[in-house]
């Protein structure tokens, strides 16, 4: 990866000075009931069906070196999937979009992880009308996350297992393509990845195929393919992204049933997610994933990827209104 | 049912006091960092793992004529939920205990429901080992629940369908004995059960078996003999009640797989929760069960299941401190 080393090391020098910023909302701010707060104090209803039934749907977008990302896919993500829970976004898409950019401006980070949840609200669903509810908005942005950290990505040294003590929710429980946070399975898999000494669990769909892990799509590279499945998963917008930057490299991709076999024969394998990018894995099961190290295809889809956060067709500037954060960072 | 009449009237004469209470907390009162709240007001952390991952286990108490019922079978069963989610009861389970009794005597509630949620608290486990996290604990009362409402009950016109749409989260992906609020798939069976014009959702394994519905067990009586699941189902304190009930009057129950044709071939079907009691269906998928009417073996269950109410091995008097909460109710 020709580009991570500098891109990593923008990256610190913009962390040191939010480590020196006065912004109230450098540790993060959220958005609720209209009013802004410090997110280590926000608050919601203790009543909220979000909460007590996990009633929900939500998003994440991420601002990198002061630029949204792909922030349009990520509204019609999560504007569809409140229409498949029968909710509506409480906020119309152009205010909703608007009042996103205005919070991170005020947060002053240039390097964001931004949620969206909307939640059904105070009352709950049963032997009510979908028009009865009165949806909830919470939005809250923080410094980056990063669910493979910089230094793993640059050591090569990502690692994962098959999850053999828990199966995906299947979609005809759950459907995975609403994203949401009921995380029983993944908090069981990541429980079980630690156990068996490795950093993230990847989960099948409890018929020997693939699905996807905590919070990431996986994508196995075989043959100077990438393979990842297409059913039982959250349609990522940063697997889009990865098809993407294939399609300009001229590296195919196959999206179809994934059998878990395939993980062990691949060449490379790698997760993805808005917080953390392209995360390879160099280890499964604790054995190493072709020889060992981040392979070619993962490397230049690393690239790719990367750059697209500066390519306008993707990405945008925030203007940051908070002058003492513009002076510092 | 001999006794539901006058146990409703009670009931309704209760409910009646109760609104012209002058309590601050009649409405509902919450336990959060040690602090009250009445209900309404109450709020948490939006960076709670309860929250941003459903990450909790929980459970609901009844109380009932001013009495707290079962409540040590609730505690043992939230006790062993923390354990299998590597979590902590925050409170020892003496002061957990004597925390609700009190909660409950402030609130001067006569008729409440009870909920303890347990959370994994503001750090995510990606990465972690249990014992880094600080568990969180909320705890609240309400007046009464009732799942299926007194009047439907009194009328037998409670109505179920079996949900053709969504099938029941697996117990390989999410443990269902562990009480959890991920209701993804009940949502999806209440909607459907809404569409078709019918009260409740009861939902299959996706084999052909049944589970449970939103939030209660499910029994089917046939030749005279409760018939419930075995698996993919929370073990609930109700149904236990049920069988309790079910030895002192000799009716056989069998706990084990129950295929989901046997709820067309049924006699008599009903729905157990502690909130809400021993809830009658007369209707499945819009036909009649048996005879249209409630059955004689769920009469003498519920009837059962009200008289252990006011019974010492089971339930135990709380003693309200609230002086003009107990001059007016």
């Amino acid at each position: 990866m020709s580009t991570m080393h500098p891109l990593f090391t923008a990256y610190a020098t913009r962390q040191a000075a939010l480590a020196t910023s006065t912004n109230p909302y450098a540790h993060g701010i959220a958005w609720i009931s209209n009013t802004y707060a410090p997110l280590p104090s926000a608050r919601i209803p203790l009543m909220d069906q979000g909460f007590l039934r996990s009633d929900l749907t939500y998003d994440v977008i991420s601002v990198w070196d002061g630029r949204f990302f792909r922030l349009d896919d990520h509204l019609s993500r999560i504007a569809s999937s409140c229409t498949k829970l029968r909710m509506q976004l409480p906020l119309g898409r152009g205010p909703l979009r608007a009042k996103l950019v205005e919070m991170v401006a005020r947060s002053g980070l240039r390097d964001a992880y931004v949620e969206v949840i909307v939640t059904r609200g105070l009352k709950g669903v049963r032997g009510t009308r979908a028009e009865e509810h009165v949806n909830a908005l919470y939005l809250f942005a923080q410094p980056y996350v990063w669910v493979m950290p910089p230094e793993v990505q640059m050591a090569g040294t990502g690692s994962a297992v098959v999850a053999r003590t828990v199966r995906r929710i299947p979609p005809g429980a759950v459907d995975p393509t609403v994203k949401n946070l009921m995380w029983g399975d993944f908090t069981r898999g990541m429980w079980e990845a630690s156990d068996r000494g490795a950093q993230h669990p990847v989960l099948t769909d409890g018929d020997g195929n693939l699905t996807e892990g905590s919070g990431f799509n996986v994508c196995v590279v075989k043959g100077g393919v990438v393979f990842t499945p297409d059913r039982g998963v959250l349609e990522g917008v940063t697997r889009r992204s990865v098809f993407d930057v294939a399609g300009e490299l001229g590296v195919g991709v196959r999206k179809e049933v994934v059998p878990v076999e395939w993980c062990y024969r691949a060449d490379e394998i790698f997760l993805c997610t808005t917080a953390g990018g392209i995360m390879p894995v160099t280890r499964l099961d604790g054995v190493v994933v072709g020889d060992g190290r981040v392979g070619s295809v993962t490397k230049r889809i690393w690239d790719g990827y990367w750059r697209m956060h500066y390519d306008e067709r993707f990405s945008f500037a925030v203007e940051y209104d908070d002058e003492a954060s513009r002076a510092k960072l």
